[in-house]
């Protein structure tokens, strides 16, 4: 057995897994890796998978004593041929590429302009850490509980809560948030230029079965084991009528699956510190269409059912992309190729992860 | 115009109106009431409802200087007559008697042992006034904001909330929690009897359509107008089979009610502070069939469909009550009588509050 560095002493905390071997950080850029300096007590111990986004000529630096493996345009076109028209360029949904080619049960990927928080108490916050927790814990999706994440220090479950449910579902995905710059749409963003998240809210929470959140891709941990092949970031970007939408389709997409599969999804710590508000008129260019089309596109998850005999994640996503087809190209012909992309995904997937059936059968024996 | 008292004066948030003419504050109460020494600053503006349980002949002394009505059991039998079944006796419940006397359109329920909790930085919290402001704001009950409630300060909806719900529904219930004495059934309070709640979270949600919640009667507001008949807090105590399932059950038939006329809830601050647990082998002997009963009628509450042409509280209620007798019966004869004492209490409601058709009339209107 090897003995820690420095580092990973740092990082280990007490009573929470490392989970060095079994946890890999995608990180999307197009940008030298300088934010990682800030990171490196808490996330040198892991593998790195970096997609370039853009020009693959350009070289992305990455700071010393790290390991990674990076993927640039090139890569992915090699590895994925024809079906790398699954994956975006230039913009960050490229990530989901990363996700793909990992082999490891668990994923935290993180934006290069999000930096390490602070709690109240001036401490800086190890997010990882919170994110394994959380993932490490059960969820409580079929009643909601007063106090909160009842497997916290110094909580549990409240009077009245049903002991059966007390046992709890696998968690599959760790939503976490943002302190400074909040994750606001353009119009927002152009109505509220100065406002800033400075409310740090110490909490973990279940967002219940049946109810959809807007998940974002800047601080998100997930089990890709339960739920990798759902982690879809969609087509954005370059060719595509539409950005800013990646990882809210990959929301929408996950969190029904979830709810078919009895996986949980939990929102809230940890906080990362997110330093630089996009370019709100680009921001609306992008979203412009997605304001609209969340309009159907929300009730259309809200509604959706999927049959019992989707008992894998691919196969409850593969049933999901022929509903897309039937019932969103109406809303825009870019439907149709997404759903057609939805297809070409769990193709990569599975020829990436042959032994991938393993999402399935561990979904399916744990699910309820 | 009168000229505020000093109490009024510091009583009065900026920006949150008093609503000093529009709010009740009910106690139910088996001593005297000093603990309201330590609310006066918030709490004397407002008159308070106070329901004696126990022993009539009791004389209750409430602290000088507070305006308030109190009935004793004497006074519960000479109001409903032959209807006065309905409101428990030797418990809590007889609680719900008081929301049913109030003449105003709001209620502030506390237990006489509960106490001004402090935030983080050391200031008395006023939960009245977080309260108001959670009644006031509308609740977003049909997709999940992640940076919790939107209309607080510095907080928005978030990228990828739905434009159409931004609007939110009308705020029914406010349900607050508690530092110190967590709301434990008794197997946690014999578990964990040391656990305390330290952990101040600084957040409002609203509790999600179709989830159903724990809802605890201890520090608890609510909009008469549009919920007050559905606040019946069951048969309880004295010569019935249960105790401590009361605001469980108000809180189930709250949220079905609240749910199908488009209504929010709302869960999270105010904090107070919780001094003394309760004895947990006499609250055993009280929970112990709602142990094993909530198991059947949690599922009966989470699939219970109520009928369009139920457009007010009072036919959802009665509806609920039907259905209760039809499902529930056959888990103990007990909820054939408690069936019977929700349409007693309907009526005893609409007798007390001959123009109670207006909660009919707002509720509907504001329906979604």
């Amino acid at each position: 057995m090897e003995s820690a560095t420095a580092a990973e002493t740092a990082a280990m905390p007490r009573g929470v897994p490392l989970l060095k071997d079994e946890l890999d950080i995608v990180i999307p850029t197009i940008r030298n890796l300088d934010f990682l300096e800030m990171w490196r007590p808490f996330l040198q111990p892991y593998h790195l998978i970096i997609v370039q986004d853009g020009d693959p000529s350009k070289i992305i630096k990455v700071p010393e004593g790290f390991d990674y493996e990076l993927y640039n345009r090139n890569d992915i076109n090699r590895i994925l041929g024809p079906k790398a028209s699954c994956i975006s360029f230039k913009d960050s949904a490229c990530r989901c590429f990363g996700y793909m080619v990992s082999k490891k049960k668990y994923i935290f990927t993180i934006d290069d302009d999000c930096f390490v928080a602070k709690d109240p108490s001036g401490k800086p916050i190890n997010a990882l850490e919170q994110h394994i927790k959380n993932l490490l814990c059960p969820s409580t999706p079929f009643f909601f509980n007063t106090l909160y994440d009842p497997f916290a220090d110094g909580a549990d479950f409240v009077r009245g809560y049903p002991f059966s449910l007390r046992e709890g579902v696998p968690t599959a995905v760790s939503h976490g948030l943002w302190l400074n710059i909040p994750d606001y749409d353009a119009p927002t963003q152009l109505v509220k230029p100065l406002e800033r998240n400075t409310r740090f809210v110490d909490a973990v929470l279940t967002i219940p079965k049946g109810t959809l959140f807007p998940m974002c891709g800047m601080n998100l941990a997930f089990d890709r084991d339960l739920i990798g092949p759902a982690m879809y970031f969609g087509l954005m970007g370059d060719g595509q009528p539409i950005g800013r939408y990646d990882d809210m389709w990959a929301g929408w997409c996950t969190k029904v699956i979830c709810d078919h599969l009895g996986l949980g999804v939990k929102t809230g710590l940890p906080y990362i510190f997110h330093s630089k508000a996009s370019n709100p008129f680009v921001n609306l260019r992008k979203e412009y269409k997605g304001i609209f089309w969340q309009e159907e596109i929300i009730p259309f998850f809200q509604s959706i059912s999927l049959p019992k005999d989707c008992t894998s994640v691919q196969k409850c996503y593969v049933e999901l992309s022929k509903q897309v087809k039937e019932k969103l190209s109406k809303v825009d012909p870019y439907f149709d190729k997404l759903a057609d992309a939805m297809v070409t995904w769990i193709d990569a997937w599975d020829e990436l992860n042959p032994t991938g059936a393993s999402a399935a059968k561990v979904a399916n024996g744990k699910a309820k």
